[in-house]
């Protein structure tokens, strides 16, 4: 084992710190939004992401980059989200074996409802704590880590 | 909605990048130790956790508290590395109710084999990109999220 570069005390530091953050910040979101609107927060992530989109539609394949998860968690979700009748699935236009997830009405609807909340708890546990230096930090070497994770040809969970 | 405080446009940047560099992370962990150990990270988390304590063994409720898990998802872990025989679970010599979780040499021998390339992918995902400025700001940002979520009477994951 001498050979291996194991991480150095602060690097070591600043892994369990950011592990334990991740790991509280994602309990205390889902709770949030398990409480509020009846879904965990990569569901939430999921309406957003279609909310944004021209016509509020997007290719299941492309969801499944844009939220960067596996298209077999994503196929669960959507079809959750679609009993709920929060999300609806169409035949892709351009692709007959593509397929297209659907934001309705009444998942706009919980969206409205549920945003002001859930930014209140993002800003609480994270921008009302940071200075605005640390906020482009934060920005960067998450851009920086997200980047590395996705080179050309890489096992990309959106891929699988 | 007009009296929300919404995100700006950096936060809003950095939150998104935040996102997606914490679940590409988690998802490529999770392959790597599955690929090398047959098991997700947080069960790595547990036994290097356990490596750590004084001869190797922890309460359970110490155990939760130092991951941040709530104690379902820890007892349900626990199950299945007993399973392994990578964890035993003992008595509490001075609490009849509690119970001790205690690494086994098999669950050691695991750790010795499988920390090596766990430290590799941890370092060329994260500490290999950052310059030494960027891995005192990760640390620090992440304790202050880490804190923010811990105060005094939360709705802590491992009370529950």
């Amino acid at each position: 084992m001498d050979s291996m570069k194991w991480l150095t005390e602060e690097e070591q530091a600043s892994w369990r710190a950011y592990v334990h953050a991740t790991t509280l910040l994602e309990d205390h979101l889902d709770r949030q939004l398990q409480r509020d609107a009846g879904m965990p927060h990569m569901y939430y992530a999921l309406l957003t992401t279609l909310s944004d989109a021209p016509t509020r539609r997007m290719r299941m394949t492309e969801l499944a980059q844009q939220t960067k998860i596996t298209r077999s968690r994503l196929s669960h979700a959507v079809t959750r989200l679609e009993k709920n009748g929060w999300i609806a699935r169409e035949d892709c236009p351009s692709d007959r074996r593509g397929q297209m997830a659907v934001l309705t009405d009444e998942g706009y609807e919980v969206l409205v409802r549920t945003a002001p909340g859930h930014v209140t708890a993002v800003r609480s546990a994270i921008f009302d704590r940071l200075t605005p230096e640390q906020v482009q930090q934060l920005g960067e070497i998450s851009r920086i880590i997200a980047e590395g994770l996705q080179p050309e040809g890489a096992d990309l969970p959106w891929l699988r």
